[in-house]
């Protein structure tokens, strides 16, 4: 490939809060490297169709705490066909952009492992999506800052769950995996949570909610992960749990896309500055076809093949908290 | 009746934030003016089971920052029955309580007057509810912290709606009024707005989008209310559009049981402080069967008649502020 | 003057949350109104120095929720002088602006009345400060903002308060008046509040502080306006008690800047929306030299003569609530 | 000492947001582990005089999303002398305490290390400050919560700084370690951060200073903590460049006691859960004089001797973000 003088970065896939500081950190770093940088805008499709402009140091001021990304998000079915991904190269080429950051989730690094394989194309990947579910980093932008937007949620229902002794249903991102709900949980002290992850959910749930009309308790919030598979989501555990404790005043609340937006919270933008800047500093010592990330407070270099090919778990202390948390 | 001496306090209906700064106004105003004063617990329900407790100026450190209520509220099947009333009152009169005020909506009211009459026994209510939609107050307690909530939420969701250029439909409450949705759609920036009280929507949504689509726009947001008929909510809407309008890519919130929670505003919680204390001294007066409300920054009594029997209507130039800011 | 073609906006003084959401409603009620539009930087500086840049709808998109004020402020030592508003005027003149939005304070409204008069060229002023001190319109763009600020500040600070027994001083924002501490002061649940428009403060303090004492109270909290006299601030309102009452652990907290920025509430956007549409809308009608106001929830036309005469006086019953509300 | 069968739970120091949540993982372990358990109140003072309560499931209910701390803090003096502990050891003797869980910082620390040791008394501490200067554990409760508050404020202030053109000095807490500005800081884009750890912060600063006002910067956030020795604080740093950049207009916020309250996060709330019930479970098993601790995402056990010898160091990368990230 030769030395790197001029990167381009996109953002692909769901948008997460922190996407933004995480484009302002590769800009930047690409300056202080003395590289030029342009911004492809609305990921993939922004490659075929030559979205493609020039950025500065100024391009990327005041949007550290901004939700969404400036780059915009979009799919792309024609990046899915050689001729699509053969357009891109040829954009790329035009604008002699001759490595890649892009900023997303498995999706976004599926495409990119592709492409870069195809047109022996340097690309770097930074996880971004408020899911969680990229194995090789122990957090991905946008994570801390949806935790702490259902978190709030979770505590405004309360309020009104207590004021009429309700039992709850709330249902939260995570496509199939159960970060989301699990941590939220906890941190929200639901009584119990239902994720992708665990089959026995209804029994540990049957269980508590004995005890709990038992004990006359007051309210109840039960975190369901909309990849939860047994129930098939809040509105279903809520309509079983109806049936079989008539006594319970059960409600649902789907949390939706309040999830994605935000103001990031500070541990996302610190995370996505450090990324950002180590996105680039893999570029200019050669790497390719991998993703940074986190492990353990260091960054570390995790091929696509790898980052792609095995599923993070859950960490199994967090799921026998909850047991504990909610006697 | 003779000399106030000893007033009772509950919350009934939907919770709303500031109602604890209510009650809190209640008690310490009461203790003011030397009288005492009881919580009952779980409204209509709590005065019937006999749910009554001695309160002071400690039991209410502490909670005018706090959603929900502390005295909980609860539905009362029984309290609409003559024998359910009776039991109340000798509950009342068991406790020495000479005098009530009762915090919610028109519910609330409605159970109060017909208590009122029945047993002679003054009641004043402070209007509590999100829904901002009771006559003769220009502002309900917990109104202006759910504005606050539902437009909190609406730029979270606009950051991902303008990150994919997306349409989204997002559902707010007001049972069959518009005032929630109206005030949050002006300030949230919604490109539209339907509510129960205009019949037109469409035409005139359909007249945006039209517009929209010729101008390439980014994303946009409509806010519907719960109550709104012609569609028939966010889901019904989002599918109409989706049809006609197959360019665009909707998405469907709906914000649910956060926009009743919450940390109450500063606005409500001075509401709330005025009002509360305000309703003890319309009894200390003599007064009974009115609600004290808001009217142009002053204190008002108005009989539950009045209040009950006209419907509070929308501002017509905030109608029209709509359709010239989403230009 | 003949009929107005092409208006101007521009914000001076000390910004205000709201603001950016009051320029995007003059720009699209010009608009909308078939208006031309200019954007004016860094306010009366600015027209001294030619910042002047055309404005679309575009312009505006996606600044609603922002603070600060994307036309800037500045102040204008020039434009005190009669060479500098000559400049300024001969600049409106260049590029046919025939009328002038100004979005601010009183500093703003004396040098619009003293151009509007020189030049016979039609201003109208829109109220954008925190303090709230502007005679003819019962609230300011900002102020509620900032009140929300305080509070959830206060809240914070009692936390900590009510953790280690402490009596905290915390200073607010206002200039020479106490509308922020007041109503904030109520909100919060503060013990005391001392605004400059009471002399008696410190008697009131007194009487606080050894009840205070003698029930042995967890925590207590006197709002501190930065105008207030006796005292001369926070910090020497502390150290006077300090002395007095050796048994009290004071602490002080100045909370600064953070009380002008932040996201606007939804109350000051849709106040900032109301009054930017009526500005322009009052341009059309021939008006000048006027504030636009909002009074009892109707928009007024104040002359800018009788807006800068008069001192807007506090709400007596607000002054009251405080003595009840701590008993 | 034989098999733990009650143990005792407190609170010492400057509070921390997480705090409660705490002390809920304490009391909720205890019960599912069959330990009694129960709460002294405000720390080492109220174990000398027995301000010591049965706690229950119950009496954490509804306490994990609030700051500060139900158990209170305090310091004592008496504590610091053998007899002060003495009569504590006696206190919790009559009340059959045979372990204890002490929640709070590094002087917290101390002086269970010494009661333990003269008493031969298991006690196991939980690291709770904002401060994050405990070695031996990658975070604090309530670290992240305080860089959220910090951040947001500064995000507050940068909507007024950019409104301006201004220079802001900010001045955060954090004692004498910089960890608080420095992850602040980067969060927050801050253009430069004063910690204690460096020496060299002037140079660097007046360097990013004169590249700004070549590049006619519009506004600048200079993060100070309060432990940084060069300047000696926010004031005197902005008086010095004030004098030698005559060109800034600057300003100085404290940001002052609002670090320490508010709601925690989410990742506090977890940590604080993680580490309440690890320190029951230590005491079970039968471990003494060590803080339970988080390194890499896994529960550790720290010696006191260890935890109070060594000094937590900055994280390097981090430093060098600052520089790259202020291009």
């Amino acid at each position: 490939m030769g030395q790197v003088k001029k990167i381009g970065v996109l953002t692909s896939g769901g948008d997460a809060p922190g996407m933004n500081a995480a484009i302002r950190a590769v800009v930047r770093a690409a300056i202080y490297h003395k590289l030029k940088v342009v911004g492809v805008k609305q990921g993939y499709h922004g490659l075929i169709h030559d979205y493609i402009e020039p950025m500065t140091s100024r391009s990327v001021s005041n949007i550290i705490h901004q939700g969404g990304t400036i780059l915009k998000s979009a799919r792309s079915q024609s990046f899915r066909t050689p001729e699509g991904r053969k357009k891109a190269f040829e954009n790329l080429q035009k604008h002699n952009v001759d490595a890649l950051v892009v900023i997303g989730g498995d999706g976004t690094f599926t495409g990119a492992r592709l492409f870069g394989q195809e047109h022996n194309f340097p690309i770097v990947g930074v996880p971004g999506t408020i899911d969680n579910d990229l194995y090789g980093t122990d957090y991905t932008i946008g994570y801390d800052t949806a935790l702490n937007t259902v978190v709030e949620a979770v505590d405004k229902i309360r309020d009104t769950a207590s004021a009429h002794s309700r039992l709850f249903f709330i249902e939260v991102m995570g496509r199939d995996a159960g970060f989301l709900a699990l941590r939220s949980g906890i941190a929200s002290g639901a009584e119990a949570i239902m994720v992708p992850e665990i089959d026995t959910d209804f029994k540990q749930l049957n269980k508590f909610l004995e005890k709990g009309m038992r004990k006359d308790k007051n309210s109840s919030i039960v975190l369901v992960a909309e990849g939860e598979k047994i129930s098939g989501g809040a509105i279903q555990a809520a309509e079983r749990v109806s049936k079989e404790y008539p006594g319970y005043d059960t409600r649902v609340t789907i949390l939706g896309h309040i999830q994605r937006g935000g103001t990031p919270s500070a541990f996302d933008r610190v995370t996505a500055s450090r990324l950002g800047v180590s996105a680039v500093e893999a570029l200019i010592d050669d790497q390719k076809s991998i993703m940074v990330g986190l492990v353990n407070k260091e960054v570390v270099h995790v091929p696509f093949n790898q980052a792609l090919k095995h599923k993070k778990k859950l960490n199994p202390t967090l799921l026998e908290l909850t047991e504990i948390l909610s006697i």
